[in-house]
């Protein structure tokens, strides 16, 4: 823009500044051309560019866009665990947003995977709140630091499709903080998206854009959110109502509708100016950064496309690999099975659906690797057909497995089993796909299934191969990259970023997801994916952070630099990670922390750090990780705040949520007590528990003891003292002045009482 | 009283009526001398009399008091499933109250069973309402039968003894309605009890004594309960919030204390007379009712406990019994270990402790039941020691096992295990026992176990014996009761009213009880006891509804006299059971009712009807249940209305919640659509499904439709397709606006179509 925005804001007209508080086109903020305001453009990602044409009036068609690069979605991102690679695609995005003239790409998706069913969980990146802050905020400082915008989404608790433009989440301020917002703090504070999209639905009762506690309280009092807050499409009710909470532009454009509103709200006194006023001003700081004033060429294309490649094989995981029977031998008879190898399925559906620069196939990619003649492939399937397996497919596939060594199975969801806007209803992959593994897997014992899916899947099957390569969606290289990793040109090196249950029924949302009709309840509170698993003590058929690799990593010495902290202070973990096989690989290493003395339920254990490191054979490497208030922190529902609790903590290293290799203890003092006002109704523990306020009420305390507890000798009458000491420690304050009928205390000293017990807080 | 209470309200002053409001004494409600209202007499329950000896100072000591009748807790009268049995129960518990001129008897406990570990579960019946709701009847209904008061305890949520006083719990207005207020509703509409006791805790944010919704609204409003609400003891912190939300007696007596309060807070207008006289109105009615105007001699104290020996035989449940290894035939040599087997444990501790009139143990009666000689004791271990295994026991026990045919293992709770005031943290026997258990298995293979506990336990050591016979809690014949199973003079004919899981994990609130502080949220929701093994697909170590008998029972020829059925229409299902055992016995006959196209979470089945039968060897009989409304409805959340939804029913007759032998369907239709108001943000979906409403809408709609859906044939576009219909179907009406900018329908004309669609509700 030519002029500063602060000036710029007293030229603006009403009507000019309540035109900037919602899109100019379906795609384009609004400008002000006379005052040299541009237009600026947002377009979808967030793993690559969907920028609409804009020839186009179809606005919600997502097929017809411009060709970009197709990256891996964000499930495949965050099973990397490399904040590197990401800050890297981030950046790569940036590049491209340039060349398009787009200012502000809408990504990442930061919603944590509650359950495996939710239409849109390859958009997102993990069930874990640490893992998914650290992958979104390398994202987001990647294509930043390119002069692009981007926009975090979708804020907040959007974790299913069913209705999620009406659903109501009910949910905790706990499990708020803990888990469904602690991903956006952590990227606000240390990485300041440019925007943040609010999402459709409602939070406790209000729609979030209209949400006065998670807008103004919480994401720009409490953490310092500076940028622009955007709708997400559509999901505006009230714009007025969303400006008084702190809300900023509506999408896409309504005309003149909004606006108009606006302008009478304030002409009717309904809205200040003044409210309004900074929310242009936000809008105006938005345009002046990530307006492109200069002309980009077009990116380099096709070392973008090797570069998805590269990142793709970054993102699979290898689940299961017995006999090593991974990478493939030179010598191998392969057979390759699998519509999916041909046609393959790399993306989701929705308004991430990206029009590839090109795509790779498996068939093609895998032949180009192997020696001649040695793969053989078959169809098997039709990948968009569920139930229905051809005879003749079948019959082929089983003769030539029969006389293959290895057999190479690519399996997956069809696309519409995984699409923003619609929630899967169950686990399972196609009935066909299924019938022709297990027909397979009868004919040759050597299978590997490769997969291509974008959530969880059922993987009860999983005893019928030797190996499964879950490929995730990968992005328009995906064929390469999985080529890649079968022939061992890539060591696999992904972790994964959610649990796969045993059964659906184990998810933790299970019985009741997702909700009835518009309102839906978050039963599970903070027990979600492994937090829950663990918690009730049921396996995941494949855990949090497992991958296998082509070669063994060991972990040793394990040291601590102080067996005990303050709340406030921090210490540090070192661990000795050692690639003690025949090839180069990769390792994540996680650090889990298990509060030992939890007096409030807690997970089990958390995620709170992890590295991925580089080895050569033989090649030892230390991993550092840093323990603070951060780490041991969780959110206390009754004092409505973070607390470090004073006690034990165990700091476990490992390979995996199951494989907890190396582990030590901390004892953590906190001086200072949980903030607990006392009432009326505080039972005499809270008060006894903390020596100054027991000194102040000891002496009436020891009374009320004496008249309610007999200590006696017998057996029977033991009991009845136990239950009378059960009595006086759960009795209220106010329970004795009825107990001793007004004579021993009376409201007036019990108030004068509770105002000396909370003076010494 | 000498006069119609109606009148004596008008020569009463305001001092006397404030002191009618609060007790006189710790166990009497206050009477008015010179207007000759008497004094009543409330006494501890629920099962046997508690009445306090008037000479004892000490008011909370629960082991002092007039010896009574101790009949089997809750726990063991719910398992008998039988409701002639706990009427009959009810009446010897009214004649015992009349002897003891007492008015009203504090009981039955019906609160619901959430978990295994809450300390007070022996007092309450099951983890089901509806078992809760008919033995809380029969009960209520026999006490009544004889001129004495009845308190339905606890109301209402009272489902840990942790921090009881002080808790609050958060539950849903469906999980309130459907499990924890459901047995309150049935036995209020079924029996009317006189009293119902207030308890301890929050629900909500409010002391249920002063909460105006659940006293007012639900208990007097909408169930139309008429009697008196007397305060659990100590439960009141402001008895004037209390009498202004429908409350009446705050208990013990506060001396003068309360009294004056409520005369200030008349004077000062805070409350006005005409609310006081409605409580003062409702209490000489009781007084009136309750009131004991004749001498009324001893009852018949050796009939009365031959009563509770039969009562107790009818308790227990069989749990397990391999090879038919019991009954005992009079050629075994029998071995009988357990110091509970001298010292035995029969009821719980607390406020429902009672002196018994004389105990039976069941080395005694065993004794006297086997030949001379058969039988031999060892005490094995001590039983309120749960640590350290003597020595001395643990070999006089092996070595005696060895030499016997059978053994008798009898093991148990120790009494502060299960207390008043007190939860369990675990579920384990003390480890003396278990370590006990283990070496004798070891050197017997014939081991029966006889339990004496008052709620679930593990028992993941049922392989090492044949078979178990789950005791309870027994009253004070419970060792004859014991030994008659045992020799089989009374064959079993109890079922299991609650689940023992396969571990504690596994159960419902697992996760989150008792809470945090004063906070304890029930995540659960309805998914209590079996309803969430059911849901998530957890098996029950023993499951609700199991036990055995040593006769066999077939069923057969299930009918039904319709298989379609109006929402206010009731159909007959009938069973034929048959004897096809040796012996005489009785079967629990279930019926279980399934939701099969439930389009809300609902439980997997729920228990809807049963019926004891006793039947001769070859003797058949048919049973029959009715299936209504009452069977058939669920509590909408949304609409906060009770609701029969139309679809097919699974009904299903079976032994137990596991063992469903016969089963057939029933189509429900229901004309009357769900209570639902239209608003801007009801999505299109939920007016689309209504026909009548889809009919004045469809012009709009269709339009709409063709804006949002492309219709195409590629695969890809197929998805495209799908997930604009997806989105459309998602959309909520105001959508429309912003979309078309006003054009097709702007915020008036929306006004207008919204009042016309809620017309034709």
């Amino acid at each position: 823009m030519k002029k500063n925005y602060q000036v710029l804001l007293k030229d603006l007209t009403l009507e000019e500044k309540a035109g900037l508080c919602s899109g100019g086109t379906f795609w384009d903020l609004r400008g002000v051309d006379r005052l040299g305001i541009p237009e600026i453009a947002l377009t979808d990602g967030p793993h690559g560019l969907r920028k609409q044409r804009r020839d186009q009036s179809d606005h919600l068609g997502f097929m017809d866009s411009e060709p970009a690069i197709c990256f891996p979605p964000a499930v495949g991102l965050a099973s990397s665990w490399d904040r590197e690679l990401v800050y890297q695609v981030g950046e790569a995005l940036g590049e491209e947003c340039l060349s398009h003239d787009v200012s502000v790409l809408l990504g990442p998706g930061i919603n944590i995977k509650r359950s495996p069913l939710c239409g849109r969980n390859f958009e997102y990146f993990s069930e874990d709140p640490y893992l998914t802050a650290q992958m979104g905020a390398e994202q987001v400082k990647g294509t930043q630091s390119k002069g692009v915008g981007t926009s975090l989404k979708h804020f907040a608790v959007n974790n299913q499709e069913t209705r999620r433009m009406t659903i109501d989440a009910k949910v905790s301020e706990r499990a708020l903080r803990e888990i469904y917002l602690a991903a956006f703090e952590h990227i606000v504070k240390e990485a300041q998206p440019t925007t943040i999209m609010t999402s459709y639905n409602k939070v406790n009762g209000e729609y979030v854009n209209e949400s006065k506690h998670l807008l103004q309280e919480v994401l720009r009092d409490e953490w310092g959110f500076e940028g622009v807050l955007v709708s997400d499409w559509l999901a505006v009710d009230n714009c007025i109502n969303g400006i008084k909470a702190g809300h900023d532009v509506e999408m896409p454009t309504t005309g003149n509708y909004s606006p108009n509103k606006i302008v009478q709200a304030v002409k009717s006194g309904e809205l200040l100016e003044s409210e309004l006023d900074k929310v242009v001003l936000r809008i105006l700081a938005l345009i002046d950064k990530t307006e492109i004033t200069e002309k980009h060429g077009m990116y380099d294309q096709e070392a973008h496309h090797e570069f998805a490649r590269q990142v793709a094989a970054e993102t699979m995981v290898l689940l299961k690999n017995d006999d090593n029977i991974l990478p493939l031998s030179q010598t191998d008879k392969v057979l390759l099975i699998g519509d999916l190898a041909q046609k393959p399925r790399y993306q989701g559906s929705g308004s991430s659906h990206i029009i590839p620069t090109k795509i790779e196939n498996l068939h093609e990619e895998l032949t180009k690797l192997m020696p001649e003649g040695s793969l053989t492939f078959t169809r098997g399937y039709e990948a968009e057909l569920d139930v229905a397996l051809s005879n003749h497919y079948l019959e082929e596939a089983c003769e030539l497995a029969r006389q293959a060594d290895k057999v190479i199975l690519h399996l997956g969801l069809p696309a519409r089993y995984e699409a923003e806007g619609l929630d899967r209803s169950h686990l399972n992959l196609p009935e066909n796909q299924l019938e022709l593994l297990s027909a397979v897997s009868s004919f040759n014992s050597n299978v590997i299934v490769v997969l291509s899916n974008g959530s969880a899947i059922d993987l009860s099957w999983d005893d019928q191969v030797k190996s499964i390569l879950e490929a995730y969606l990968g992005g328009q290289a995906s064929g390469g990259a999985i080529a890649d990793i079968l022939v061992g040109k890539v060591n696999p090196s992904a972790k994964l970023a959610e649990s796969f249950p045993e059964r659906l029924q184990d998810v933790s949302c299970y019985r009741d997801f997702p909700g009835v009709r518009d309102e839906t309840v978050y039963t599970d509170d903070i027990f979600v994916g492994y937090r829950h698993y663990d918690k009730v003590g049921l396996p995941a058929r494949y855990s949090f952070g497992h991958g296998l690799s082509y070669t063994n990593f060991t972990y040793s010495g394990l040291t601590i630099s102080s067996k005990k902290m303050a709340a406030d202070e921090q210490i540090e973990v070192t661990v000795t990670v050692t690639n003690t096989g025949q090839v180069r690989g990769k390792e994540i290493v996680q650090l889990y922390v298990l509060p030992l003395d939890a007096t409030v339920p807690r997970p089990i254990k958390e995620l709170k750090g992890f590295d991925k490191v580089a080895l050569e054979p033989n090649e030892s490497k230390d991993v550092t990780f840093v323990v603070n208030q951060e780490t041991l922190k969780y959110f206390d529902s009754v004092a409505n705040d973070w607390y470090v609790a004073s006690g034990q903590y165990q700091l476990a290293v490992g390979k995996s949520a199951e494989q907890l290799l190396l582990k030590t203890n901390v004892t953590v003092e906190n001086a200072t007590p949980l903030k607990a006002t006392v009432t009326r109704n505080t039972p005499v523990r809270d008060v006894a528990a903390d020596p100054k306020k027991y000194a102040i009420a000891r002496e009436l305390f020891e009374t009320w003891y004496s008249l309610i507890v007999r200590e006696k000798t017998s057996d029977n009458d033991k009991v009845d003292t136990e239950l009378g000491i059960a009595t006086y420690n759960n009795m209220p304050l106010r329970g004795l002045i009825n107990f001793s009928q007004g004579q021993l205390i009376d409201d007036e000293k019990l108030d004068e009482l509770i105002t000396k017990l909370n003076a010494v807080q």
